[in-house]
């Protein structure tokens, strides 16, 4: 709550739980305060099937989610030898001594079943509750543990098989994400409404979601035509942006860029000044990226783009580092000097110094080089720094897309 | 609620409010729904002094907060003409035709103050609800657009200014973040918890954050003597843990080492191959790091560590792409080459794919290269693809981190 924290559990727990037909009602986040964890919780236990929290159950002094849950529901804790013994062993492998601290983690409510923590030292927690105590009906209340590399196992491995079981009738929704670029949320959603309403009327539901430098829109329908529904949305989707649709599906706009190139058995090599690397980090957290990206050039000085780009000194002189002129040599330098198919290069000014009356901070130059004659773009791109650095790479891997998109067809 | 959005609203809101002095309670998600909607706001104007709603203003048919608030307070929603202007003056500047889904944003509930929005259409809205109504107390609702370039400039320029105003007597809170790198959550806690224990008694609330490679420690504390318990605390923290802390304040570990190259006059040079651009990206981020940072080489192919590093043809075949060798080659390769006084190289397998019963997914070698001998270490980072790089990432900015600090004393 104080804002050092960004809370990935919200999106990836809820991604998973829709992954597998199971909707998300509400997301809370409170305080390390005992009394507002034993409210939230007590809130939640009165509106819900199922009640996952998470944190809380580490070995410091603010870890006081088990033991305020315990005590809301009134149920003692006693220590488990089992879970002692795993933390022993965890600081054993690691040649450290255990802190007298860590042994609370091997509290458990009475009536809790443990769920192992494969790769920490906190257990999950699991506790039934039982109809008519908080609400009409029953309700399940599992607590795991804050560390995504805990927490994330735990659910997948134990979690899910759980609610499967439990829960088999709630797991009726389908949801298909579609990811577009080039137009703002208005013109989607002026482009494909009217042509979806006879879906929506059935029980289709719309959720478009800006964000810089695309579009996202879901379809979510529940129950048996549920699948029907999405299906024929899709159809109408496909037909009606296929110059914007760049995913169907969780794809990110560097996926689909790495998936064409593979298909099409292309290389690429990158050479980026302004976006410092970012281009080159998104293309290779896709798994495969080594089979289609040579490499990349973060070339910030002059000095490295005339050394390993082969830009002419000239060429920065009269044009500067900021130039259509440079980007063009960028983007030829590193497609020969890597031998690729394809290159992109970028040069701008990210700010918050460094503008100048002509080319005041957020100008970009954009080039790609391909066997085809090569094309720059430029942009204005006023943002933040890591705004900015996001927008241009995006803008580059479009440009790569749109080309890709055309050698296919 | 389907996990396709990270909530980044949150983590920016409650930063910004913790350094006015204001601690945010509780931050409530729901899908989109009308119902759901205005139980949240119902809840928590019956709890809060201030309610503050994100998105939900914008011209799509989902978009319905701003027609479920009006109607849960009973206010009736009229047109705004200014506003309309406004919104018609934006899609001229942009030269297209506005569509007519967008006129909605012009509708504002009956009493309500317009935030004009500087960056977008759909303005803000300011209510005061009443004493005695969801409360003994009044609250203040007000409602924000949802993408982040509005939000933010909406909230600092004319948010802020407003709660000052509202509440001086709500602001006290001091609040301090130290962050530390190298050891667990526990052993962080029982070096200083006891120093800290006179402190604690008095009010100082410590918070605990285990993250990836870091352990965040806050600081809290309310009322007139806030600073100076605060002040006191940062005080033992410095003495007890003078290898681990990093940081005091929210400055990164890339921003750290920036700002150790600036004061140091040193240049830095860094050669990738499995963190593909993220250590690059990382500098990058930091303003000024173009004053040391001269440059990335992301050596993806066996081809650019020849090309541009040097690295041996034989070293390559003897001992293979991820070896000790080779990264002890690239760390020289880049520090030659771009005239660096530092040099950070990585290569590794990140995975999923790749790995060899000897040098498994996870294997990494971290090379530095500097006027003293270069040191190489080797790790095993077995986690997923993203958070193995940046796991990899952070281990080589710490042993560049520890090298200038200990060339500072």
């Amino acid at each position: 709550m104080l804002g050092s924290v960004l809370n990935t559990h919200q999106q990836w727990l809820c991604r998973e739980l829709a992954s597998l037909g199971y909707v998300v009602t509400r997301q809370v986040a409170v305080a390390d305060s005992g009394e507002m964890i034993e409210q939230a919780v007590r809130e939640a236990l009165a509106r819900s099937d199922l009640v996952i929290t998470t944190g809380g159950l580490g070995p410091t002094s603010d870890d006081i989610t088990r033991d305020r849950i315990a005590r809301l529901l009134g149920c003692p804790l006693r220590e488990d030898p089992s879970i002692v013994r795993h933390i022993e062993d965890l600081f054993g492998q690691r040649h450290r001594k255990m802190p007298v601290t860590t042994r609370v983690q091997a509290l458990v409510p009475e009536g809790a079943t443990v769920l192992p923590n494969a790769h920490g030292t906190a257990p999950g927690l699991v506790l039934e509750i039982a109809a008519g105590r908080w609400r009409v009906g029953a309700s399940l209340l599992i607590m795991l543990p804050g560390p995504p590399r805990e927490l994330r196992p735990m659910f997948t491995n134990q979690v899910v098989p759980l609610l499967q079981a439990r829960f088999p009738q709630l797991g009726d929704f389908v949801c298909r994400t579609f990811k577009t670029t080039g137009l703002g949320e208005s013109l989607v959603e002026e482009r494909i409404a009217v042509s979806l309403r006879g879906l929506t009327t059935q029980g289709l539901e719309l959720g478009y979601c800006a964000r810089v430098g695309e579009v996202e829109l879901r379809c979510g329908a529940r129950g048996p035509s549920a699948r029907h529904l999405v299906t024929q949305a899709e159809e109408i989707i496909r037909t009606l942006l296929p110059d914007h649709l760049f995913s169907v599906g969780e794809d990110t706009l560097e996926a689909t860029v790495v998936r064409l190139l593979t298909e099409q058995q292309r290389s690429l090599a990158v050479a980026e000044s302004c976006t410092g690397g970012l281009i080159a980090h998104r293309l290779t957290n896709v798994p495969g990226a080594s089979a289609v990206f040579l490499g990349g050039l973060v070339t910030y000085s002059n000095e490295a783009k005339k050394q390993f780009l082969g830009v002419q000194d000239g060429t920065l002189r009269s044009h500067g580092a900021v130039s259509a002129e440079t980007v063009r040599e960028m983007a030829e330098g590193a497609r020969s000097q890597m031998k690729a198919d394809y290159s992109i290069a970028v040069t701008g000014i990210a700010g918050p110094s460094g503008g100048t009356p002509e080319k005041p901070v957020g100008t970009v130059f954009i080039g790609l080089a391909s066997q085809r004659p090569t094309r720059v773009i430029q942009s204005t791109n006023r943002y933040d720094r890591e705004t900015f650095k996001f927008v241009t790479s995006q803008q580059a891997l479009d440009m790569l897309w749109r080309v890709l998109l055309k050698e296919r067809t």
